[in-house]
């Protein structure tokens, strides 16, 4: 009896990254470009995201989906006052941002007139990891009081981004802070990954973010990737 | 018919809970304090709990179960440095400690000649306060970059505390940080919590972290708690 071939079958996303997939492609049609920020609480995700808008904001329309574990609106609110359509997701205590809930946030928005969605994620170097949203590109912010070892004690959240934007450089005369033992943390685990040195704070750097930045988006909006 | 009268069950406590009050009472046998410290990636967890070893291992004899997400000692490492035995767990990329994870640690320790057991939580100011040790104090170490408005966006990691630890008070002059906005945060969600300032680096403010804890270890050695 001759075997009968055994049919390849393609690994079936779990819920998650189906819907993270469906996200994505809906950016897409859009030629809208997301990306996903992740951090530890208090880095600075949302001063980096309000330095983006101030640089971005006259070439660009641009929203921003909020993540936060609790029903406040501090970061909103900011974001809100530079005129910038920006929807909250109250996580309800998770530690991370879900294709479902970034779905959600995409429905309040009209992406067809939205060359730029910014995701900040919860504040958290674990949990996000885990949990495609449907991104085109993840960015961890780092900060330079945090340390020059979080590479190589929380791996997971530097291996699939495309960027690494290490922030208050401002502050590196009066912290330790060993830059080339950061950077080969990072490089160990994404050799890929870009490295940026900023200061939301002063402006330092913050032209070689938005240039590449803008890179992305123009890529996006022209449908050149 | 005479209804029955329903008898009023106590709470079955889950199994995490259950092993955190074995835990607790395993350590009370002993007259140890068991203290967890929790905080976001970067906010001086190791070096306060080094600066406290530096203050305290003259009078006390301390033990330290060290908790991580990646098989890295860089923090076991500079604590066994110190001749204070430490006992590494790694989380497998989970966010936080359990029960089972400190019984574990707590194994490896002969707790009958140790006053204090320091547990350092993984860098999180979301999943750690959802799982109780057996601690008998709980502490979070916030930092000054990290901005004063954690309180307000990760409200529940402060509701259960004895004692927050504000560090890096050195870096006050080079930051933007509101004392009063923080502290009335932390009062909002737990008005009987300690607030304590401290430099690690400089040593500012730790004879008041150093005299608070030593009055827990005496109430507990002493059986007078």
């Amino acid at each position: 009896m001759k075997t009968e071939r055994v049919q390849i079958v393609e690994k079936i996303l779990d819920a998650n990254d189906q819907m993270a997939l469906e996200n994505q492609q809906f950016f897409d049609q859009n030629n809208t470009l997301a990306i996903n920020i992740m951090a530890s609480p208090g880095a600075g995700k949302t001063s980096l995201i309000l330095r983006s808008i101030e640089g971005l904001a006259a070439d660009y329309n641009i929203a921003v989906i909020e993540g936060d574990t609790a029903p406040v609106t501090i970061d909103s609110d900011k974001i809100n006052a530079r005129g910038i359509p920006v929807t909250q997701i109250n996580t309800g205590g998770d530690c991370h941002l879900d294709a479902l809930m970034v779905r959600k946030g995409m429905q309040a928005l009209d992406l067809n007139q939205i060359d730029l969605v910014i995701i900040e994620n919860v504040g958290n170097l674990v949990c996000p990891a885990a949990f495609k949203l449907g991104s085109h590109i993840n960015v961890v912010v780092a900060s330079i009081p945090e340390g020059d070892d979080k590479p190589y004690k929380y791996p997971n959240i530097y291996r699939g981004i495309q960027c690494l934007v290490l922030n208050k450089t401002d502050l590196l005369p009066y912290v330790d802070f060993n830059f080339d033992y950061f950077k080969k943390g990072i490089q160990m685990l994404n050799p890929q990954a870009e490295i940026i040195s900023v200061s939301s704070k002063t402006g330092e750097g913050l032209e070689t973010w938005l240039a590449w930045l803008k890179a992305k988006i123009d890529e996006k909006k022209n449908g050149t990737e």
